[in-house]
């Protein structure tokens, strides 16, 4: 391609609102532009790194038996009310309604559809495991889209679901798709993790994230620096063993902690360490109370939570409730002498601790030298605390470290939560309707560039790896008007082009520093420079991740090359 | 692709609601599905064959010198206010507001985003010409979405847009996309005709729609049966000369036609050819009156006469304007002795027409041996009038005929229509801001899917040709239980893939007789039958057009399928 046919439109200065690097050299670099908040057109760069990434995305849902199929973006309302989801979806769900008055959902996703196809097209069990995807402009109205491509209301995104009789099947493809995610990622040149997840608003159980490691990320991961065990940190199991720590003997007693509302105040006013002290929370799970015990230095997970009670619904207790439930507020609330109806369990880490510090359930008053099963007891220990940097990996190797994640991935159980509602069901073995058994795995395509842009720049714009860059090659000619110069450069782009290499040929009657700067904003892999020299047969071949350059003969112009891409792709 | 892991589901019945072959086909062979009303998914095999169309769209588009860029579905309202376009565009363009409450168009059409787009990025007539495309999913809330594919709500288009700071510049990518479209759709195998059109709705002049002709298409064609001459019924010229009549000398006499008002029964009432009287028929031009002469077995083409008058609206005049305007109802009016504020314009036949018989202004009178320029005088000879089947062709070679064409590509001179109001300006040599010059270029995707499968089917099922079936061979075992059967047909299976062949294989534990009748629906180009003759080392190669059956050597196979898709191509 000849930079005089196509748009790039390079920015020298870095655009006022964009605040992370991806959106920023996305912009200057001439790849995409905004066309309102959250919404952008990719320009023939962008639209070129988006199909390299597509590809990738369509050879590995192929290889792991996904079939293509492509969906509408219009989807009548009455299918999302059959599953709930017209009311449950919210503000997110783009809504229109069409010149009859019929009501539609522009497609945030595609469990209704795909779904109801199944059930009117498939019926026997014979004609399942099905893996069907699609790669398609997605709607969501978020409501703070930013950082570009990152969080975005168009998007394009790839959905697959997949459609089972039994679980085992389903696992069986779920194991498939998980390759196919890494394989994905990888090839696109990320470090990336698969974390364990929680579902969110999709429903199901198992799940997994693909994380991309990235400051800018907006999730937390916990992963191990020795396996590859990784999970979101609300999932991250905590599998320490505490030492146990005997009791004094001593008797409990009362003593007074007036305005110490939190731990560290309580420790410091008691002259202790915050992990002397159990942190006592009254919850409201499915409207009856627990209360929550846990060592003071660590933090509660509600979603540890809720799974250990197998809860719908739980909620801090508001102030009323923890007036009715126990004779304080929250900070001196505590275990002993509260009435059987609450509920209490801890964290396994307070099992181990010996003198306890607790709430007297009495305003500004604390116990010391509480003991556990002498003073009060715990109806369960569970794993109920968040995960810290430090705790041993939950697989037994390592120890966790924590990262941010852009989550590019997403692969779900999703069971027969969508199948249920619309009654999509198959005959089994004996005859007998059972619902189809499903999974469901996205990919953020859109988002994939943006992560990409993410890890790959230096302070002078994008370094592409090999497999996603726009082009392979870009030639340049410092002085355009110098004739040799010109007829070698172009003589150039011809040549590769037949080598099968994808060139990008900046032929504009430009200054050498302008093309220079662009070149390096852009990122491709390689630039190959006709300069003075070229009267001597001598082109310059720069690697742009490493800086690294080479003079070489044009004659070994096709060699050279040829060496330096073998050890690009292996990077 | 074996076909136990992907979804095709045939149906044996003609689906109620599809009248016309392709959608009948496309819905019993399984390549698509209706969602809602002119909503449709594309199930494996329609995505295929989607995909086959945009290959090719891509591959000419980039020969033309075309950039591919994506640009969102969403556009802000406040674009197509500038261009008025969010007050003309009417009810076919769907809308909806976002959480925020601002108003979105959904993608109907791009001009308004890429013009802006273009203004904000391009400065300067040294960047131009550009040619940018896209392919897409489009949103048109037609009245009446019918024929499947052919008129649909959602539908993926291929839009394209040049910029050009000269006509000549425009006229030259004119020719090139008008190359480029010849090509795509000939390899897509279709009989069609790049006709002149009218614009509608989008503005501008120069333009030619691509027709593909099919009985069921909603247009009318005229073109020459000795030229590639052809034109939209209602932009075809009339080129005919006429043979001069001479006048009687008679003086001009009224008589009674009592109750006559249609040219038929005038000229029976009188004894005399349709083509001995004149037509005249009152129209308001931008306001003014103007009255449109035509021989009486001629019709009245209204472009035309918009044309010819060079006016933004021409309707014809009521009652009650013909009533203030001539002394009579239609019917009975004519030229004679009207005000002078009355326009009068005439087709070219009346010139050369003898004794006219005209209305006389008088309720049921007609004037017999009216001479022109005696009796009454015209202040425009025009070509007025519709193209009949015999006229000449207006390029001079072979005579006019009809054909009905379906709309499948659709190429535009646009002018400066959109980048004057949206202000897109480049510098000119001179340093002068002028406006941009546009053209504008459309292809359906799904539409021309649809057309293909309209021109390429026969009793059995479909019959696509060789660069747009899913896949290129069908693999059959007729029994799956006869292990030499099966494991030949996988093996086959293998080879071709490796030959690269595109290969479906039905491993289908079904009855012969139902995986032939899909086999045929489906109208993959070639299948071979691994029958009882497997354990000689014989298979059956059918070919799906033609019918023609080959009795093969396994070890000829794949020589005889490089004879047979040599020939295919060429078809």
């Amino acid at each position: 391609m000849k930079q005089s046919q196509t748009l790039i439109p390079t920015l020298r200065e870095v655009p006022a609102d964009a605040d992370i690097k991806s959106h920023q050299l996305l912009l200057r670099a001439g790849f995409i532009r905004q066309n309102a908040s959250g919404i952008y057109s990719f320009l023939p760069l962008g639209k070129k790194v988006l199909q390299k990434v597509e590809a990738i995305i369509r050879e590995e849902m192929d290889e792991a038996g996904g079939v293509e199929v492509l969906m509408p973006a219009l989807q009548p309302a009455e299918l999302w009310e059959t599953t709930g989801r017209w009311g449950t979806y919210g503000p997110e769900l783009m809504r229109l309604t069409d010149r009859h008055n019929r009501s539609f959902a522009l497609g945030a996703t595609h469990e209704e559809i795909i779904t109801s196809l199944l059930r009117d097209e498939v019926n026997s069990y014979k004609k399942l495991p099905l893996t069907l995807y699609q790669i398609q402009s997605k709607f969501r109205d978020e409501k703070r889209p930013r950082f570009g491509l990152l969080r975005g209301r168009e998007f394009l995104m790839k959905d697959a679901y997949s459609f089972h009789s039994n679980k085992e099947s389903l696992d069986e493809a779920y194991e498939k798709l998980m390759q196919a995610y890494s394989n994905i990622f990888r090839r696109c040149g990320l470090d990336f993790r698969a974390v364990q997840a929680d579902s969110g608003a999709i429903g199901g159980k198992d799940n997994h994230e693909f994380m991309v490691l990235s400051e800018i990320g907006e999730d937390t991961i916990a992963f191990s620096d020795a396996s590859d065990y990784a999970a979101n940190l609300e999932m991250a199991a905590v599998t320490t063993s505490y030492p146990e720590q005997a009791h004094s003997g001593k008797d409990m007693t009362a003593v007074d902690t007036p305005d110490q509302k939190t731990i560290t105040e309580v420790a410091a006013f008691l002259n202790v360490a915050a992990s002397d002290v159990v942190k006592s929370m009254l919850f409201i799970a499915d409207e009856k109370p627990v209360l929550v015990l846990i060592r003071g230095d660590h933090e509660v997970n509600e979603i540890k939570v809720k799974r250990a009670l197998n809860a719908k619904v739980v909620e801090l207790a508001t102030h009323e409730e923890t007036s009715t439930y126990l004779a304080a507020a929250a900070g001196s609330i505590g275990p002993v002498g509260v009435s059987e109806d609450i509920t209490i369990i801890a964290d396994h880490a307070v099992k181990s601790m010996g003198d306890l510090i607790i709430g007297a359930n009495k305003e500004g008053v604390h116990y010391k030298h509480a003991k556990l099963n002498r003073d009060f007891s715990i109806s369960q220990f569970e794993d109920l605390r968040f995960v810290v940097e430090g705790d041993p990996s939950p697989d037994g190797n390592g120890t966790i470290q924590f990262a941010k994640g852009i989550e590019v991935g997403h692969v779900f159980k999703l069971g027969t939560v969508y199948s249920e509602p619309l009654n999509a069901t198959v005959l089994d073995e004996n005859g007998r309707a059972t619902p189809m058994i499903m999974g469901c795995y996205g990919i953020g395509v859109s988002r994939t560039v943006a992560a990409i842009a993410e890890q790959f720049n230096d302070d002078k714009g994008l370094t592409w790896p090999v497999n996603i860059a726009p082009y392979d090659l870009h030639v340049i000619a410092v002085n355009m008007k110098d004739e040799l110069q010109s007829q070698v450069a172009e003589e150039l782009y011809k040549l590769l082009k037949d080598y099968r290499y994808q060139v990008l040929l900046d032929n504009r009657p430009e200054r050498a520093g302008v093309k220079f700067a662009d070149s390096d904003l852009i990122g491709l892999p390689v630039r190959i420079t006709v300069g003075k020299r070229a009267s001597e047969g001598i082109v310059e071949v720069k690697i742009r991740k490493t800086g690294e350059v080479h003079e070489v003969q044009k004659e070994e112009l096709t060699d050279k090359l040829q060496d330096i891409f073998r050890q690009l792709s292996n990077i």
